[in-house]
């Protein structure tokens, strides 16, 4: 088979056996948002085609080609939802010969009733899901952070930070970035961070202090970008993590690494997996649908 | 005497009787950072010439013209600080024929020694005191909003909150953004956003649910900005205000409804007092201070 993760920047596919084994793959800065006029199909010829010419027929993506800006929507399924359930739901796309799916995205609502959705995490998720085993909490770093509680072998709910991309809109566009010197990760600084984020006051309070600790000279501008970063993690964990949890964490290792500090510093326990989880929940999903 | 608030984006200068009257305003679009190389005698000597020339000699100013940015720096005083204190510490700078003093920003440590600081706040705080009286918790929204304690009749201390500017970024540089359509204040989506701030899971996941909301239908493009600027504000006054607290509100009506009604929301009692308190600010310290 053919798994691909398709997102808003990047294509990667994998050929693979029917275990999961990946034999051959293929990356390309061909996101969602570069293909013009939504020629997804030509794209994807263009990227596969030697594989499809070698015989494979059954193509399996995840990510955002499956959104409205995408190929084709695969609406959202509700959780609780694990490989059977997202195996049930695929949406499928014209393409001549061959059967293109797309894994749907994942729709939880909480307590309160306000929806949460993710899409493409879901795959990296059921990848993961042998080593994490059918229990556990689990948190994706990223722009739009996931934090996904497993119960029984399935996703059962989860929650988002937008934690990233409020790092970047801070940065780049409030006064704070303009104090801030391009700088390696300081990681005292970090800390001070993942400490002032238990403080009274709340977090609009607490960005206002790297202002001011920068303007009394108690916090340098090369290190003030780190202090962020420890100040609004910080602030994430402590609203997402159960005291003395265990944290599985999926990510790329500078996403992991400042997340396992921060649970670490907040009482968890960090474990951090394999990042390389969706080619794997590709395949196990492909194994659960209903080829024909 | 003159009395200039001067900020970083506009000019507001006053010709008072020694009661604080005013007799003659002069405004101008003219911040110190639209004043080229330092030049800000000429700059002022242009806008209060004609007063100079009428025999006026004392000139007090208050704003960002005493910033690092500005003409000279005025160190920040600690709290607790009156109108005496701050006159006492008035910064001198040379000009032609005129004593020309500004009055110096304010700083506070919080009980984990995080600094704090205002600048141009303190004089409208002075100027709004006879109002308030000798005990009162005060906000001043803005940009950078200022929750501030006076305790007899001084600024004991204060906590700042980023809420206006990281609106604007949220706005102007997320994916939040993308999906608000330029509309008039929605109240009830206001309040929904000010229900939202209240329930767990933190300010970075309750964001989230701006784009998970207007995802699934459940928020209108026209009514997102609304509901953005309910749920931060939110997140300010539940941080900043002790429960059922009476709060004295200064500046100017856009800026204080939506707060009169989030304090209210949140079990407070708000207090709208006149915005026009720089003037009188000024007048009062100069009052206190000793000019030759």
């Amino acid at each position: 088979m053919i798994g691909v993760d398709w997102g808003t920047t990047s294509f990667r596919a994998y050929r693979m056996a029917d275990d999961g084994t990946i034999q051959d793959r293929r990356t390309a800065a061909l996101g969602i948002m570069q293909v013009e006029n939504g020629a997804f199909a030509d794209a994807l010829a263009a990227q596969i085609g030697p594989w499809l010419a070698d015989g494979e027929r059954n193509v399996l993506m995840c990510g955002m080609i499956g959104s409205r800006q995408g190929w084709v929507e695969a609406p959202y399924l509700p959780c609780p939802a694990g490989a059977g359930e997202i195996a049930g739901a695929l949406a499928g796309v014209a393409f001549p010969d061959a059967d293109v799916r797309i894994v749907p995205g994942l729709i939880h609502a909480d307590t309160a009733g306000v929806p949460d959705v993710m899409r493409g995490e879901e795959t990296q998720l059921v990848g993961a899901l042998p080593a994490i085993g059918t229990e556990g909490l689990v948190c994706l770093p990223g722009t739009h952070a996931k934090w996904v509680r497993i119960v029984r072998g399935r996703i059962a709910g989860f929650s988002t930070f937008m934690t990233g991309e409020v790092f970047s809109a801070l940065r780049g566009h409030t006064i704070l970035g303009r104090m801030m010197a391009e700088a390696p990760q300081d990681d005292a600084a970090f800390a001070d961070g993942l400490a002032r984020s238990a403080a009274p006051g709340g977090m609009l309070h607490h960005l206002f202090g790297v202002r001011a600790l920068g303007l009394s000279g108690r916090l340098a501008d090369t290190a003030s970008a780190s202090y962020l970063s420890g100040l609004l993690i910080g602030h994430e964990v402590r609203a997402a993590m159960p005291s003395a949890a265990r944290v599985h964490l999926i990510g790329t290792a500078a996403l992991t690494a400042p997340y396992a500090a921060a649970i670490t510093a907040c009482g968890g326990s960090p474990v951090v997996q394999s990042e390389a989880a969706a080619a794997a929940g590709l395949a196990r999903i492909a194994g659960s649908a209903s080829w024909t």
